[in-house]
């Protein structure tokens, strides 16, 4: 697998950004769009990748990205409409191999999955590992991350 | 283990009537707390525990949930202070054996385990997610959830 992966990232927030500084620091070229410029703070100060100030449901924006380039594409704004939007023209018109995005209401994760976009639900994630936690009582005590 | 648990859950969102609806479902005995009742709508038909109406940072609709009797407590909200607040709240003055919050902001989670609460960062656990499927690849569509 390649490192130097051309990698196109919606939303700067704390998903976004880590995401961003996580990639870029393994090797890909990375750019991260947002429609605040204030979020690019999120981005640690060895980041290598681009900014591009703009609203990713805007056609010219995805463009300004290169996305015709991409090899992988991540929605992860707050909004699953604008993810799953902006995911499916990343898919249909730009043509990129792999599309994730982030998913909030687990009930479109299927409609997602139809579509061919690959979908994370952090609230599904979450409630597994809270569940897990409960069962497992007080013996797993921290490290409950994945 | 046993399944009869008494569980107090706080906030009854997505994530908070999620684990209410399952942990119920189990045969715990679920009381949930929230102060806009409109939440409870999320509950399931099923679901057999009880509902109280009300801000969980002020101790006595903690008492009203019966919290002293508590195996577990879970603090869902969207507020990493009111999660912390009424988790120390549970643990030191109500002494509930097992106390569990979700956090957001990672940079809390060393403070949340320095105090005796198991924490959950969905963003966390969503971004490492992320990372597994964007280095996995195409390979595994689908089924990216725990």
């Amino acid at each position: 697998m390649k490192n130097n992966r051309y990698i196109v990232i919606v939303g700067c927030g704390r998903l976004g950004s880590h995401l961003a500084n996580q990639l870029s620091r393994e090797g890909s070229s990375v750019v991260v769009i947002d429609k605040d410029a204030a979020t690019f703070n999120n981005l640690s100060p060895d980041f290598s990748g681009f900014r591009v100030e703009g609203d990713a449901t805007q056609i010219v924006v995805l463009k300004e990205s290169k996305l015709k380039n991409a090899d992988i594409f991540i929605a992860t704004t707050h909004e699953d409409n604008v993810n799953l939007m902006v995911a499916q023209v990343a898919l249909k018109i730009f043509s990129v191999p792999h599309v994730l995005a982030r998913v909030f209401d687990p009930k479109r994760e299927e409609v997602y999955a139809q579509l061919g976009i690959d979908t994370i639900c952090p609230t599904s994630v979450a409630a597994e590992m809270f569940l897990r936690a409960v069962a497992n009582g007080a013996t797993e005590r921290k490290g409950l991350q994945a």
